[in-house]
């Protein structure tokens, strides 16, 4: 199971942030911030937010970028994808 | 002078490889990718691109992400930005 990782998608940043913080009120260590194409911004936006203003003991522990492949119906394509881990 | 920085705005991806092709082709070591807000996806586009698919002796060095405060006419605001280090 992986409790610590936050998907971000089309929703307000805002609730994202409430997803992180909630996590890491529960004791986790690290949570991982993830997204694809156009809500990677949302994914920077929360990570910064949360660090900035919300748990100022949680800092960027990494951040990297890849490419992920998704099957659609018209075949197969690229996108981008980000993972911030936020911890400790 | 920051020669080997392109900053990442609106316009279509493949302008943006094609200038960070022309900078590793000019014997630069590194190149900065540079983006701010929603720009912040073809920053990332840009350099899975040049480093998938048009340059791949180029790796992803670093990836880091802040935040810029940014003067309007409204005051001031805060704005999520990107860095990625491209090198050999």
């Amino acid at each position: 199971m992986e409790d610590n990782v936050v998907f971000v998608g089309t929703k307000p940043v805002m609730n994202y942030c409430l997803a992180v913080v909630t996590q890491f009120n529960s004791g986790v260590d690290e949570v991982v911030i993830k997204a694809r194409g156009k809500s990677i911004v949302r994914a920077v936006d929360t990570a910064e937010l949360v660090t900035r203003q919300f748990l100022s003991n949680v800092v960027k522990k990494q951040v990297s970028i890849s490419t992920d492949t998704v099957e659609t119906d018209a075949g197969t394509t690229n996108v981008s994808a980000i993972e911030i881990i936020l911890g400790h």
